[in-house]
């Protein structure tokens, strides 16, 4: 198929903000998602941004049927691991359901995998919800691994009203 | 106890560069690390460094018994949830044994999130490992949550050979 992949822009945050909706409607708990596009325009595009974007486009005649070009993003930051050194997390890798298939997110993972070897990078990480299968199914084939059922880390979070009574030092 | 937390400087690698070690052997995994001082020195105190640290420090008559003054550490990282924005995550938090149970941990963990807040981040994210009971203990007391358990995500990795074989396009 008929697609490019590209550094995302400041003007491509409006369809990362749909897509980033579409991918959370598919996880089921779009309701959680807080991010507008104005949230992207600041936050990846400023100085000493908190993340990068990557699009894969379609040309004119092979829009979505709703009309989209932009079809499918990956966003990524460097990371740091204490045992191996740099690293770089890929946060969202989403192609459009009409689109899947075709290697365009093959190909967006690639992209993400050059540009952290590119810096220096040694691990590719990013997570995935266990039931979909899918998905884990196509990142298992692409030569990765499962460090959550093959060494028992758990991802850990504080926020809301537990992140503020941690940083005043209270509890 | 009398103890300062301060943001780490080039001069912290070597000591954090043995606690990492220290850290590393609690785990059961010090033959995972390859991270040498040099690398942190590179990594982490060069313009776009991939993370930053804060140690912990007691007074010259409080020193260890191998007579170590830099006791605990935690490095840290910005990063970006799609559904949330800015985050922080903190990759380590160790606290050398001798020391332990005295409040320091807690201060580092406060210090980070300060740090994140103060920064515009809405989350504290890091990992722990499954049968570590007493560090997963500590931190449910401090109001964190385990994303794993009640939403079913697992961390992925590529690496190596097959993260050569992403970035070639190849499988």
């Amino acid at each position: 198929m008929d697609f490019t992949i590209r550094a995302a822009t400041f003007e491509d945050c409006k369809d990362i903000s749909r897509m980033i909706l579409e991918l959370a409607e598919f996880e089921k708990v779009s309701d959680h998602v807080k991010i507008t596009q104005r949230d992207l325009e600041q936050d990846g595009f400023s100085k000493n941004p908190f993340f990068h974007g990557i699009i894969a486009e379609v040309p004119e005649h092979l829009k979505s049927r709703e009309g989209h070009t932009k079809i499918g993003y990956s966003l990524y930051f460097y990371m740091y691991n204490t045992w191996k050194g740099r690293a770089v997390y890929m946060v969202d890798l989403y192609v459009m359901a009409e689109f899947r298939g075709k290697g365009i997110g093959k190909a967006l993972m690639t992209k993400v995998s050059q540009l952290g070897l590119a810096a220096g990078c040694t691990q590719l990480n990013f997570t995935v919800l266990d039931w979909n299968k899918s998905s884990l199914d196509f990142y298992l084939k692409q030569g990765c691994w499962d460090v959550t059922s093959e060494l028992g880390y758990h991802c850990m979070r504080c926020e809301g009203e537990a992140l503020q009574h941690l940083a005043q030092g209270e509890l």
